[in-house]
C-alpha cells in the first residue's frame, strides 16, 4: 500500500453488511432491530441475516420445518456425546455447545452441503435439456467415481427415515403453491428411484437430503446448508449438554466407570 | 460395584429423556418427529426440548422475542470477530461458528445467567413480603459488595438500548394478558429507578436484563439463560463467518496488513 | 477518552511483551529466535515465553518431568475420547485436538491449578510461624467446608499413583540441591499425612498434586497449573487423535454400533 | 453383526496401542510412565507417543530445534489474537487456549501439513532416476496448476525469514552425520533455486518449509507436520493468553473502544 494507513482502513477491515451498531442504534440488515422484535419469527430473522431481505412466508415455513426436522438424532452422536462428556468436565454450557458444534465436519454435519452441490448438479443438467433420470445417472455415477460416499441417501439405522415424507410432502405442497420451483425435489427424487431399481431394500432420502432439497430450492448456497443445519443441531446439543449437568457427573467419559479396564482386562 | 457390569450399564451411561431413536423411530421429549415437522415453530421445538412439554401460545411469543432480540451486535463483539477471523483460516463453518460459541463465557455471554439470578433473589423476597423497592435495594446492595458488576443494567455504548422498550412493552402485555405473572419485570424496573435515582443520566435495562426477564418469567434456570443466548447469537455467528468467507481473505488478524508493525514501528 | 484515537491505540490494543515481530525479526521475550533455535529446548522456551526469563538448569528440568509425566492417562478420560471422536467428524488434527483441550475445564484439567492454591496457602501459614501439620488440618478442614472436593490427593482408579514417588522423588533432590525451597512439598506431604491418619488406606498425593508441588515450587502462578497442564495433556490429545485417524471409522460415538439400541431395547 | 454384542465389543471400541492404564499401571506405548519421567525430554515423549518407539538423539535434536522455532509469530496472527480476545471473556485459559488451536486450520496451520506432500513428491521423483532440480520443476508447476499458493516458501512479511538459516543448518548437520537422509532438504533447496531465477527479489524457504523439511526428513506423514505445529504453537497461545489475562480487559474485541463506531461513523 503505497499511501499511510488510517483509522479507516482499521474500520473498513471490520466493516460488515450484516449489521449495524451506533450509540442507541442496532440495524439488522438495514432493520432497526425494535421493528423485527415481536414481528419477525426466529427463522425469519435467521434468513434476514443470512439473505439480507426477509423471506416470504412459504419460505419461512420451509425453512422452519427443516430446521425443526434436524434438531437431534440421540446421544450416540458424537457431537451430542462429546457435549454431554463436555458438560461434566467445568466448562460452561456455551463451550459445551461449542464442543458438540465444532464436530460437525465433513463427516458429521456435511453431507447436507455436498448433497446440495450434488443436487444443483443434476438439475442444473436437466435445466440444459437433459431428461432428469438421465442427469442424476450420469452424475451419480460421475460422483461415486471420485466419492466413497453419495450424500443424502440411506441410513445405516433407519430403513426409511422417519423425516422424509413429512419433509418431502412440504416441498411438493410449495412446489404445487409456486414457492419454489421444484428442480432440486425432482433431482432427489429421481436419485432415489436410480438407487431403488433393482434392489431388494431401497435407498430413500435421508434427512441430509430432505434438508438439502428444501435448503437448494430455497437458494442457499451448499455451505449454508452446513451452517443452517449447526443452528438446528445446537438446539438438541443444548437440551443434552443441560439434562446432563442436572445429573451431576465429573468427567464423563465414554463408558461407565464399572466397566473400565478393572473388569476389562487389558486394554489391546 | 459389586455386580459385574452388563451392556445394560453401558446403555444407561448414555440413557435420555430427551430423545429416543430405534429403526425408523425418533421421538423427541416423546413425540414422533413427523409430528412436529410443519407444525411446530422452532422455538417451539426450542421450548420442548429444554422443558419436556410445548409451550402456550403466550411463552413462545416472549421466547421467541427474546431469541430474535440477541441475534447479533456487531462485529465488535469478540465472539463475533473471532468467528469473521476463524472462517479465513481454512477450517468449516460449524468451526467458525463453535469458535464464538465458545467466547460466549461468564463475561461475554453469562450476564443473562447473573442477572435472573438477581431477579429471582429480589422477586422471592419481595415474594417473602418485603417490599419489592427495599428488597430490590438490598439484594443489589449485596451483589455490589461481592461482585464489581450488576448484571443487565446500562451499557458502555447505548445510553438506551434500542431493544429495551419493545422487550419490556412484550412482557408488559405478557403479564396483562395473564402469560406470566410479572414479578421479575417489577424486579428488574425496581432495580432500574433504583439506579436512576440522583443521577443525571439513568441504567436502564439492557438486553441482558430484557431477556433474564423473560427467562426469568417463563421459568427457565438461570443457566439456560446463557444457553438459550448461546441459540440466539449463534444466528449472528453464522452470518457473519459466512460474510467473512464470501471476501476470500485469508488469515484475517486483528488489523489489516497495512497497519502491521511495519508502520507502527516496535511493539511495546 | 477526549483526544482522537490514532493509529497508535490501535497499535496499543495489540502490544504485547511476548514477542516483537518486524520484517525480517522476530523476538521471543526480547531474544532473537535464531538464537533460541537448536540453544533452547521446549521446557525451556515454554519457561521463557511464561516468565520472560530462561530458567536455570534445574528448573527445567523439574518442569521438563512434570511435564512429561501428564501426557496421557487412557482413551476414557473425556478429553482423549472427545478428541478422538472428533477425528472421524471430518474435521482436521488442530480441531481435534481443540475440542480435546477445551474439555479441561474446573473439573477435568482444574485441580492443578486448585491445588497450587491449596498448598500455597498451607505453606504461606507456615511461613507465617505455624507448625506446618497445624496449616495443613487447618487449611484443608477450611477448604472441605467451602468445596467437596480436596484437589490433589487420591484416585479413583490408582491405590497409588505410579508418577507420585519419582516425582516427588525428583522434588526431594531439587530441595537438596537448592533449585527449590520445599515448602510446597513440605505442604503435600502434611496434607497426605493428615489423610493417612486412622485410615486403612492412605490417599496419597496424585499427579495433580505433584506437579502442583512442581510448578507451586518453581513460582507459577496457579492458573499456568492448568496452562501447563494443557500443554502437557496435548501431546497425548493429538497421539490418540492421530491413532483415530487411521483406524477409518467415521462418526464414531460413545458405543460401537453393534450395541446401540437396536440390541438394547428402549433407551430409557 | 450376527453374533450377540458383549462388554468386550464396547472396550475393543476404545482400545488403543498408544497407552495402557490399569490400577497402579500407566504405560506409554508399553514404557512404564515412572521410568520416563526424569529420564526422556519432552520432545522424546512427544515422539514416543506418536511413533510408539523413543528417538535417537540426533532425531531428538532436530524435532526440538522445529518445535521451538515455531512457537509464536505474534499478537497479529488470528490464532494468537483470538485467544487473547477468548482470555478476557470469562472462560478458562483451557478454553482460550482451544480457540486458538482451532483456528490452525488448512489455511492458518496446514502449510507445513502441505509442504511435506509437496517435498516428499519432488523427492520421491528423484529417488525414481530424475533429476532433482527437473523434479522440484515439474511438481511445482503441477501443483500450481491446481492451486494458487506453493506451502512452504515466500513470506508476506519477512523477506528472508530469520528461522530458515539456523534451522537448514541443523538439517545440513543432521545430513553430515547420517541422522537423516536429506532428500526433503535437497528438494526444499531446489525449489528455492527455482524460485530465485530470473528474480530481483528470492522467495526463501519459509518457517512452514523449514519445518516441512524437519518433519519430512524425519519420517513424520504429512498430517503430522500440522499436529506438531499445533503443540508448538501452543506454547505461544499460551503466554498471549496468560498476559491477556493480567491486563484485566473485559470483551477484548478487535478494536479499542475509543476507536469504535462512534469515532468512525457509519460502518459501510
Amino acid at each position: 500500500m503505497s499511501r499511510e494507513p488510517t483509522l479507516r482502513d482499521v474500520a473498513d477491515w471490520w466493516g460488515t453488511a450484516v449489521s449495524r451498531v451506533e450509540p442507541g442504534v442496532i440495524e439488522l440488515r438495514g432493520r432497526p432491530v425494535q421493528d423485527l422484535i415481536g414481528a419477525t419469527s426466529l427463522p425469519g430473522v435467521i434468513w434476514l441475516m443470512l439473505r439480507g431481505e426477509p423471506p416470504t412466508p412459504g419460505q419461512e415455513r420451509l425453512l422452519e420445518a427443516a430446521l425443526v426436522s434436524s434438531v437431534d438424532h440421540g446421544p450416540h452422536a458424537p457431537s451430542i456425546a462429546a457435549a454431554r462428556m463436555a458438560a461434566t468436565c467445568g466448562i460452561g454450557l456455551n463451550s459445551a455447545v461449542a464442543t458438540g458444534v465444532n464436530l460437525l465436519g465433513d463427516v458429521h454435519g456435511g453431507a447436507g452441503e455436498q448433497c446440495v452441490t450434488l443436487l444443483r448438479e443434476i438439475s442444473d443438467r436437466a435445466a440444459g435439456g437433459a431428461d432428469m433420470d438421465d442427469a442424476a445417472a450420469e452424475v451419480t455415477t460421475a460422483w461415486r467415481a471420485r466419492s466413497k460416499y453419495l450424500p443424502g441417501f440411506g441410513h445405516r439405522f433407519h430403513p426409511r427415515d422417519p423425516r422424509r415424507d413429512p419433509l418431502i410432502a412440504l416441498v411438493e405442497q410449495a412446489v404445487a403453491d409456486g414457492t419454489v420451483r421444484g428442480d432440486h425435489l425432482r433431482a432427489a427424487l429421481a436419485v432415489e428411484r436410480l438407487l431403488a431399481a433393482g434392489r431388494d431394500r431401497p435407498v430413500p432420502i435421508n434427512i441430509d437430503g430432505c434438508t438439502a432439497v428444501i435448503y437448494g430450492e430455497l437458494g442457499f448456497p451448499p455451505p449454508l446448508a452446513r451452517g443452517l443445519f449447526v443452528l438446528s443441531r445446537s438446539v438438541g446439543i443444548l437440551a443434552h449438554a443441560w439434562e446432563e449437568t442436572g445429573q451431576g457427573r465429573r468427567n464423563k467419559g465414554p463408558m461407565p466407570p464399572s466397566v473400565l479396564p478393572t473388569h476389562l482386562g487389558e486394554t489391546p
